[in-house]
């Protein structure tokens, strides 16, 4: 075996960055260039923008009317009305025409008496400067606009035109090269074989690269050669301000890059304590910064904002924002490593008055679960973890506003919540579903704790043969609660197209190898009701230990051959096309508190549910019973 | 005199909202496209997005090392360890390298014994799958990736491309075609004469349809003429979606838009209750929405939020999200009327742990009032005003943390406060300075009530000679207080250029026109002073009752030919190119609680003051003595 580099040192978080900022700031010249003020949104201003001109540019009228002299007015009175003459005593004005001397007052229309075409009467004298703007009042000539350091807004481009200013001096946007490399990426565009992974990442980094004000350039991937990963750095850094390697950041056979650098130049870091994200390389070559970033797309996201974000604010002087940031209760354990900071991807929901936050998925490679997720809950280094129910910080990124309208489901997962989650949004703008897929028993839980709206649930009473309810009454023996009726649907087996192993039922599972669903999901408890009908013991299922987090995660280990069976719904084997051997209808129900259902966002998840829309997606789906979907059964 | 359509009805704005939006849900179509994957940041999805292929696209190796079949490690411990073969019982895999049947586990590099080449050592058993990712852990072909009606951002790129996504229908972009009418108005290229106005809210609107997901066209501004202003209309309505006409949406003589608009297709509004921003004219013409604008800038910004922003919205299924609401002290009563919902601009500064919200300029013309403020207090149309103190809703469109990184300064005007202003983001990035200007007294006053961090003061003791020390003596008697020594500067009478009535002190204010400054500000108290000196009553002055609020608008008001003369320092007569006649010599300072010192942007704050830059600034501007500048005397 090759030489590998096993044990990345790693060093504190802030340690790195005040390390890199520190030795970048020495070489890192801020440029700028002048550009028309009208295109310079979002830009940041490199100096203060000192006035050309006053607003108005002369003393105007406030008011449609005519232009007097004040002095003249004097002794007008109801009993006394006074007679002004055009031409001579008054000159009429629409609002923003001039006032010259010996004009200093403007006397609104409706205030006047018209007594012929070349008459007004008055009946009241008014004071100087009366309904007049004098010059400079908004902007005086001279005066500071904006400062230095600012990033232009449309009313900022607004006062510059005001103030005489075409042009504005700004901070130039860095250019970032972004190369992936790795034998074993393809471009999105070629069809992928086994071992292939799609490059993703450097389109990910140019969006990114894109709302922190950069120009992303990116580059085609180069495959693990010392020599072609050096010569494209080479030509990345004569053609940017910042360079990005991605990935063969780390230490094995194949990563290249921290070689190449040291080469190059000086590596200053490589290891910092984050997770995900530790195998982040910090160097300086040529006087530019060069950064490698690892593989997986959530450490590549997180180490993108932790190490290059702060790179291009150094460069354009903008400040880094960090995410809003909320304190919201954490639902469930979370233990951590004293080893590193880290990033929890978090769901956030609004249940109550309380903000929850529920952790996801944790893996590097786990790209939808910062899809899924609002935010980041962050874990320090010096922190082995946050107790269920304890307040967090949580770094939104996702609004506020969103968040409070959003139906928090938290429990089994079932492919209508896909369709439901898409039809929220678009039949009411800016109300959402947010799902967290966790089984019946535990979303039941979190119903109990007050962190989700409604708990989706398909548990069956072995005793009654009725699903949900007696779950529901024995676990919330004080509560008013109610089931909304989702769908019938028909649980069975999944395998392989055409049923090459012969599956019949049950007792086939025996000689096969089997997916299974996580501790407390539903078809997990239907499992082992049929096993234990049929005298069989887990230990004789090859793979019962093998557990996957939803129907489509099964039936997905079933395509790829990793099992030749697994229990789930049949829109799971239809959307996969596989085989399906029916065991049995169940209920699958959204259990809700009562009080709940008044809710705004509820009402409109109740419409959706009951919607032509849903439907035709539930039945193109098929597998699914929708006689009952939509009602409510108080319990 | 023309005739007048002199009285406006109006209408609240929600009715008026709800009434156009009502009408238009029957007309807009929402036109979608399709574009590429990795060019669709911000873009909103017009329908979900399911996966079209899994990530991993296979099983793979979720760690370097080996891959194993888990049932051949049985056994294996560190009394008996288990020596593999290469090619037979493993294989050599890299972290994303595919792991293909019999293998169904990966053991970590670290955990191996080397033998030689061809063989290792393992000390313990491992379970089927460690270490491996199963096919679809990621994304599950099938499922959904993004839901309709979602705003997409860089993660979602990365994941839509994973999934095999390489297109997306989204949204089109509504295109907005902004028309400036008015013969007054002038290119800002254009050097303005006397009547001119520089046009401006074109470009403040093309940057607000930029930031809302539009694009904008602007046109060259129109004459106020009827048939060109309608044939302008024509024009636009075939190149765009929505079309705003600006300005000539009241009812003067020459505001012909309604009238066209009339005549062209429908008007549904005419008059909203909304201040500023009345005058808004709300029409469908041939299908689209036509929305005339008032021509004052902060009307046109605040109708356009209320007006445009919701039709644009409409089309590319944007949720209007209303800026980040936060709840603030109000530090200075605010009246307003049952007429009118009321937009407030209001700067808010963080001092000690409260939100304080300060209000500006309140005239519909002040555009400079929406770029010093941080946010809008919103006073309801039913509502008589608000006292000091009270809490308010403020909609910030600055960050809180830009805001709890600002020193909040309320008192005295100088032009030093802009050098310091521009100073301190370039200084320290992310920090910033916020002045408001009310003259000396009632800085103090704020000071006093905790709504700022710092009050500059120049407050002359009649009796001692010595400036500021006793009015914070008097005013602060049980708190530890210190003024932060700012500048010596020159007071004296501004005049025009050559000094045409041959004013040589005080005496000569007698005969010229004058212009004050604002009650409580300390240049008025120093001109109360020296008149009451020289034996002079303030009858006497032709003037003094026209107020100006800054050095710089009282040297403007000279400079325009309004005044003879006023009071203020010698750096606004410089800047205004005008003459200049010393009375005397002034401290002005800066007030502060001592325990504020301690403030990081304090600190900031000072070194600012004390800074080459600042000193350099100060001495161009000329008049000041900057021997103490950043000292402390402790009260």
């Amino acid at each position: 075996m090759g030489k590998r580099n096993l044990y990345l040192k790693t060093i504190p978080v802030k340690e790195a960055q005040e390390q890199y900022m520190q030795a970048l700031l020495d070489i890192v010249v801020s440029k700028t260039e002048v550009i028309p003020a009208e295109d310079s949104l979002g830009r940041m201003t490199a100096k203060a923008v000192y006035a050309r001109c006053c607003s108005p540019l002369f003393n105007a009228a406030a008011m449609d009317g005519i232009a007097v002299t004040a002095k003249q007015t004097q002794g007008a009175s109801q009993e006394n009305p006074l007679t002004l003459t055009k031409g001579v005593d008054f000159q009429i004005v629409d609002t923003g025409d001039p006032v010259r001397p010996p004009y200093d007052a403007v006397i609104m229309a409706e205030d006047l008496l018209e007594t012929d075409e070349e008459h007004v009467q008055i009946l009241e004298a008014v004071s100087g400067w009366q309904h007049v703007r004098p010059i400079g009042e908004d902007i005086v000539a001279g005066e500071m606009l904006i400062p230095g350091g600012h990033k232009i807004r449309p009313i900022d481009i607004g006062v510059l035109i005001s103030g005489g200013i075409l042009k504005v001096e700004v901070a130039k946007k860095p250019k970032i090269g972004l190369i992936p490399t790795g034998t074993e990426i393809i471009e999105p565009d070629k069809e992928p074989k086994e071992g292939d992974i799609i490059e993703s990442n450097s389109r990910m980094f140019a969006a990114m690269t894109v709302n922190y004000g950069g120009i992303p350039r990116r580059y085609s991937p180069v495959v693990d050669d010392y020599e072609k990963i050096k010569a494209a750095i080479k030509r990345a850094l004569d053609e940017n301000d910042i360079v990005v390697v991605n990935a063969g950041s780390s230490a094995g056979t194949e990563d290249y890059t921290v070689h190449i650098l040291r080469e190059m130049g000086e590596v200053l870091v490589h290891g910092v304590a984050i997770k995900p994200g530790k195998p982040v390389i910090l160097s300086i070559v040529e006087g530019k910064p060069v950064i490698g970033l690892p593989g997986y797309p959530v450490s590549a996201y997180i180490d993108f904002e932790n190490f290059v974000r702060p790179v291009m604010d150094l460069m354009s002087g903008e400040r880094h924002l960090s995410g809003h940031t909320v304190k919201a209760v954490l639902s469930k354990r979370l233990v951590s490593s004293l080893k590193h900071q880290e990033y929890v991807r978090v769901k956030v929901g609004k249940v109550g008055d309380k903000l929850i936050a529920s952790p996801l998925a944790r893996g590097a490679g786990a790209a939808m679960s910062l899809v899924r997720a609002d935010g980041f809950c962050i874990i320090g280094q010096n922190c082995e973890g946050v107790e269920a129910g304890e307040t967090v910080e949580v770094e939104l990124y996702r609004s506020l506003d969103e968040i409070e309208h959003t139906v928090v489901s938290i429990g089994s997962h079932d492919l209508i919540l896909d369709f439901l989650a898409d039809l929220m949004p678009l039949s009411y703008t800016g109300s959402f579903l947010s799902s967290t897929h966790v089984g019946s028993m535990a979303g039941l839980m979190a119903l109990k704790r007050g962190e989700t709206h409604i708990a989706p649930t398909h548990l069956l009473d072995e005793e009654t043969g009725i699903y949900n309810i007696s779950y529901l009454k024995r676990l919330f023996p004080e509560q008013e609660m109610a089931l909304i009726k989702g769908v019938k649907r028909i649980q069975g087996i999944i395998v392989q197209k055409g049923n090459p192993k012969g599956i019949q039922g049950i007792e086939d599972l025996r000689r096969v190898t089997y997916v299974n669903r996580q501790r407390g999901a539903g078809t997990r408890v239907l499992l082992d009701y049929l096993l234990k009908t049929a005298g069989i013991c887990p230990e004789e299922i090859d793979g019962y230990e093998k557990e996957a987090a939803t129907h489509m995660a099964v039936a997905a280990m079933v395509k790829s051959g990793g099992a030749d069976a697994g229990m789930g719904v049949y829109s799971a084997a239809h959307a996969m096309d596989l085989d399906f051997i029916p065991v049995g209808e169940e209920e699958y129900d959204f259990a809700i508190r009562k009080e709940t259902l008044k809710l705004e966002e509820i009402r409109q998840f109740l419409h959706v549910l009951k919607s032509d829309e849903f439907r035709k997606k539930a039945e193109a789906a098929g597998g699914y019973d929708l006689a009952h979907t939509g009602e409510i059964v108080e319990l």
